[in-house]
């Protein structure tokens, strides 16, 4: 029996799962992550989540793989060094970029032309205030340039932007396409007009874009964050934004984001928190979305028609090749 | 002595104004439009307006030019028609045109991308119903392929968008540089993914994109109107929605838009509105407001702190041009 778990499944993405899984696996959908489920007995030995599950020690011994329908996989790592066991493990790293890019320039856009001022003035047709600036010749710091970072440079191409790019594996032939200038972490933040964090998140970058780092900016750039929110500690953001440092910030995803997550749908209390770090965290993130110069969004930047028909495919063929092979297409890389 | 009345300034015009006209000039600054304030006798010669002034027909014969701080001139070629007369008169033909092309596409992201459903979810941190549609490979119909239009397709070539353009004077140089293909209004409207009126405003464009012609709209595409409210009539809009021939509406500018943004200002009530066809615009467009697949802006899409450098520059010297020779450097077009 192919048996199978799909954890944190919103609608649209259940209807084009069940258009490619064949009908004859066993499946089990819920919108929650695992921990907001009965965890006693594990439900299938395949369990297939996205970020914000987190998976309980106990299911060690009957847990046989784990596919996560998602770019990012730390959540897979961490929970494999915790068992101090490697699993069969697959992620799928190429399906949301061009979505999670054109997000990117929504939220930027949104920034860039003060777009909350000016739908508020629009009860009032005043103009006051509301001037905001325009993208063609500003400077775009990509922060990452991975398989989203790629797309994000590729749009800001496009829009006649001056490129500056950070990342540790430089290609060449993709800048001098797309005139991309590789710099420093530190000289892309001083010269930035705009700063798009697209990293993974792993120890290396966990918190990298702090109040230290940024305070180097000279233009008090706006940035945008749709990788990891462990990346840009809220706290820091908050920071930040007192010191004029940055002039606005636009998230799609958060630190804590599976607890932060409960909290918003009212699953815990913020008393019942219990690490005072994740609640110090959580509370700094609820001053976020409420900040005049924050716009949020919920981790949704990956979701479009086109990436969840993509996603789904990619899910049904990374399993159908986890049960003919014991392993799947686009594994999760171990160190 | 050098005499101008500048209507309809707000905040920052004014500071970029100050800048750029010499000191000599004797000038009377207000936020109104002509008509609220007192019209009683004329404040200058010479009377600079945006797009929502109406110009008194008593002041007939002390007016001696019109510039109009804005690319339409709709406003100003209709006061002459009215009192039978063709003064000098100048208007702002490109200070606005990247500015206008870079908000479109924050509507069109906006509305692809079900931008307040999205904020509203965060509350809760769900993805239920959230799903967008990505750019790439999309129709875009680019309606009227001016200044500003040229401007819209070259953002829609760099995104990778298949473009179609409607223009009465086709450039085929322009089209094969950016992909564009020229078809009939009737076709850009069958087959767009995306509409944007970009014409405009002249006898033969008021009221063109109605429920008639927009009605052979075959999938279901969104609209954005950056040119003017008269070329999308509210009333049909509402119509085209409820039959779902558009999936959504995003607007910068209004039909009636002055007695629109007097109402919103507080300074007439619905029954001080005397045109029982006004009344009826402005109550369609109250109603468009409200409609959750219709985003507004407050008729800002030029409002960047570039193109209002532009602007006052491009003012400045259109009046010392009209001071020294008579004449305006960029002269509205007569027939």
């Amino acid at each position: 029996m192919y048996r199978v778990a799909f954890y944190e499944i919103f609608e649209e993405e259940e209807k084009h799962l069940l258009k490619y899984l064949p009908k004859e696996y066993d499946c089990f959908f819920t919108k929650k992550s695992i921990q907001d489920t009965d965890t006693g007995d594990i439900p299938a030995p395949v369990i297939s989540t996205r970020t914000q599950s987190k998976f309980p020690k106990h299911w060690k011994d009957k847990i046989e793989a784990v596919l996560t329908r998602s770019t990012g996989y730390d959540h897979v790592t961490r929970y494999f060094k915790e068992i101090n066991k490697i699993l069969p493990a697959g992620h799928l790293p190429k399906y949301a970029a061009r979505a999670v890019a054109e997000h990117t320039f929504l939220l930027i856009l949104m920034l860039a032309r003060k777009l909350d001022a000016q739908r508020e003035s629009m009860q009032t047709f005043s103009r006051d205030g509301l001037t905001g600036f325009e993208l063609l010749g500003k400077t775009l710091t990509t922060v990452g340039v991975g398989n989203i970072g790629s797309e994000i440079v590729k749009i800001g191409y496009g829009l006649d932007m001056k490129l500056l790019g950070v990342d540790i594996k430089p290609r060449e032939e993709f800048a001098q396409k797309h005139s991309l200038d590789y710099v420093s972490l530190i000289d892309g933040i001083t010269q930035a007009d705009i700063i798009v964090c697209a990293l993974p998140l792993t120890e290396e970058t966990d918190g990298l874009l702090d109040t230290a780092r940024l305070s180097s900016a000279g233009n008090c750039p706006i940035l945008i964050n749709i990788a990891r929110g462990e990346i840009t500690p809220p706290q820091d953001l908050i920071q930040l934004l007192k010191d004029e440092k940055l002039s606005g910030v636009g998230l799609d995803v958060y630190d804590e984001e599976s607890t932060l997550g409960s909290y918003l749908r009212g699953e815990i209390s913020k008393t019942g928190i219990a690490d005072p770090a994740v609640r110090e965290s959580v509370e700094a993130t609820l001053k976020l979305l409420k900040h005049p110069d924050v716009i949020c969004t919920p981790h949704n930047a990956f979701n479009t028609e086109e990436s969840t028909d993509r996603k789904s495919r990619q899910t049904a063929e990374n399993l159908k090749h986890y049960f003919d092979k014991g392993d799947f297409l686009t594994p999760i890389p171990v160190d």
